[in-house]
């Protein structure tokens, strides 16, 4: 199956935001088995979207667009589509009352604009809106009109990400399934893993799965800063059973840097880890700023398990709040095996927390010496078994440094409560 | 000028990485006042880059690539556009003393498949890479060979990020200037803006401009999470002064709200309006779980007036740490107005900072009750002045719900600041 996306909006080509929808949408229909060939921005502008739509229309079998479906008068898409396919606008009685019934619930007066959105192309299936007015659209488009060949789909999405996104998953994919099905089966499984580089990852674990991939499988390596996707897949009435080898496979070779399936992050393992156990952690944070106390404390349900947080920039806070002593901070430095020592045993000591993570470096970009560069790391980890520092060197830019920092303080905390 | 983006990348096709370069690539161009009409991503493979390219040369004057110059077998853009281009390559001898030099400086040997970035097509301009090993190229394609009408540039850039950006800044704008100068002057100005909704921001202004919009302003609005950018732009050899009237308007109807210009942060702005007065500042977190400290600190030279942060999620740590009393929580619970009054003041006297920040609220999605739903906040500024408490409602998921109590909590302090 062909399938091109287009993404109208004229703050895509400003570049004023961000395209969010190429990459989820991509990744969406990666995930059911359905590859785009050719992602499309363009501005709001009837021309080019006419343009656009006919460019794509002439290669795929299916073509989705987002956004245009609105009620102002940027909003084209619908009304240009429909004169592109020589087909009328009709009001669709149905979706005119779910429209009146949505402006009723919230008590709020229907703007005569609004109605536009009751239009539909004759011929449309309508994919009704969850959580916003702008019904979705599909089209079959009839073949020979745009390219030879088979019948094209034409599928219009709204743009608000919290109705594309729930249309999508709920009303497309079942009508992909059932009309453009995949010519066999497919599967796939993504594996996040944390604390080998990329380049090593791919040496440790491709002799492993060279069997498999002459099988058919599909590998993949996603790197995102600290972290490498690995990502399986295959087609064919057996994907599911090689999928389940390869990733036996795997989990013998790297029993720790595994960290989870599918898009779950480092600190929902953490916490649903401390959640089970029953258990507490704090954190004592110099050089990253706050962001492990912010990334544990974005998960839902993190307040039974995180206590708090100590951000102890300044030293004097890392000796009242901690009880770094003087001394260690006089013979050592603040950016110490020492200091990392007695910030998380001194955090642990402030709560009675069972884990305490700490962190003390020099992000810089400024602050870095001869012994100690730039980059240069010390990460506590206290439990009731007593506590662990290690040494890293993450010699990145600022913001970098502090997620490659924090992931890496997650990760400590994660195998401790993994070997606890 | 009419402008093609190309981007390829396998990995953006499947949805595995955000598409930065697109948003990155078109704000610059659009703040030196050339506008992207079309972006185009497509996979890693030979065809699909030469018909991308082929397309894109039959209808713009500048067409942009990324990606593609490496030197795996993946890289196939300089080849393939070589080969559309009918063109042969060549080794530049500049640019492989320049290869030689990048792997000698880094004392490792130059592995040999390298040399392949140092071919380039006859007659392309080299942009050296200041960040890596592969040079940009620019290449003039001939009027006619892909369209009809004028000649057409095609820039071929690498694609990390930090080999992308200073080479376009610093080579790529020039050669634009020069080779494909704008018919008149341009001007654009970007003011931040924060703490008015975009509705009422566009109420507020769009009026008292109207006059300057008349004579040729463009005037956008980009709204992010707590904040919204209000664009002026203009064409003409009056564009600047234009401009400069415009911003005086909106300076005297917002002399608050708006924060900074450009690109800037809240947070930087924060950092450097306490630079600037030598004061400093400590934070009291509760439901920001961090995200205050961690915005600050992400600013480089934040140590100098940043003291530290407390997450105090556990209301133990309130007590214990900030001195919140056992009567207040009894009496108002932990997100009260009284709560946060005493967060701040005990904030500020651990360590003696000028100013301090507390913030207490149900992030949700549970935990609200029929007084304090979910997104309820309160806000305390401490100072020599006192304590401030605001009371806001910020009913959004919890990633959002953080992210706007941040700003309110920054911009507090800024404008305790400026008012200070």
């Amino acid at each position: 199956v062909n399938i091109e996306l287009i993404n109208t909006g004229s703050e895509l080509m400003l570049g004023r935001v961000l395209n969010t929808h190429q990459q989820w949408l991509c990744r969406q229909l990666a995930d059911h088995g359905y590859v785009v060939s050719r992602q499309v921005a363009i501005s709001d502008s009837a021309g080019d979207i006419q343009a656009a739509v006919r460019e794509a229309l002439g290669r795929a079998d299916l073509v989705i667009t987002t956004g245009g479906l609105g009620p102002t008068s940027d909003d084209l898409t619908r009304d240009r589509v429909a004169a592109l396919l020589g087909r009328s606008l009709h009001t669709d009685a149905d979706t005119l009352v779910r429209l009146e019934e949505f402006y009723r619930q919230r008590k709020r007066r229907m703007p005569d604009r609004v109605r536009v959105q009751a239009q539909v192309p004759t011929g449309a299936i309508i994919l009704p809106n969850q959580h916003g007015t702008a019904p979705g659209l599909a089209l079959e488009v009839e073949a020979g009109r745009f390219r030879s060949g088979g019948r094209s789909w034409l599928i219009l999405l709204p743009g608000p990400p919290r109705e594309l996104h729930p249309m999508f998953s709920n009303q497309v994919v079942p009508l992909l399934r059932e009309r453009l099905p995949l010519d066999q089966p497919y599967a796939c499984l993504n594996l996040r893993t944390t604390g080998i580089p990329e380049s090593r990852l791919e040496e440790a674990i491709s002799g492993p799965l060279e069997r498999f991939v002459a099988q058919g499988l599909d590998l993949g390596y996603c790197a995102r800063v600290g972290e490498v996707d690995v990502r399986l897949a295959a087609h064919g009435t057996s994907a599911g059973a090689l999928i389940a080898e390869a990733e036996a496979v795997l989990r013998r070779l790297l029993p720790e840097a595994i960290y989870g399936t599918g898009d779950v992050r480092l600190e929902d393992v953490v916490v649903r880890q401390l959640t089970e156990q029953k258990q507490t952690v704090i954190v004592a944070e110099s050089c990253t700023g706050g962001l492990i106390a912010h990334r544990l404390t974005n998960v839902p349900g993190a307040s039974a398990v995180f206590l708090g947080g100590f951000v102890t920039y300044a030293n004097a806070l890392k000796q009242s709040l901690l009880g770094v002593r003087d001394e260690t901070l006089a013979a050592h430095g603040a950016v110490s095996e020492e200091t990392a020592r007695e910030m998380a045993t001194g955090a642990r000591a402030s709560c009675g927390a069972d884990y305490a993570v700490s962190v003390t470096g020099i992000a810089g970009p400024s602050g870095g010496t001869e012994s100690k560069p730039v980059g240069t790391v010390f990460l506590g980890l206290a439990s009731v078994r007593g506590v662990e520092v290690t040494k890293c060197f993450n010699p990145f830019d600022r913001e970098t440094f502090k997620q490659v920092t924090s992931q890496q303080a997650l990760d400590a905390l994660r195998r401790a409560i993994l070997a606890g």
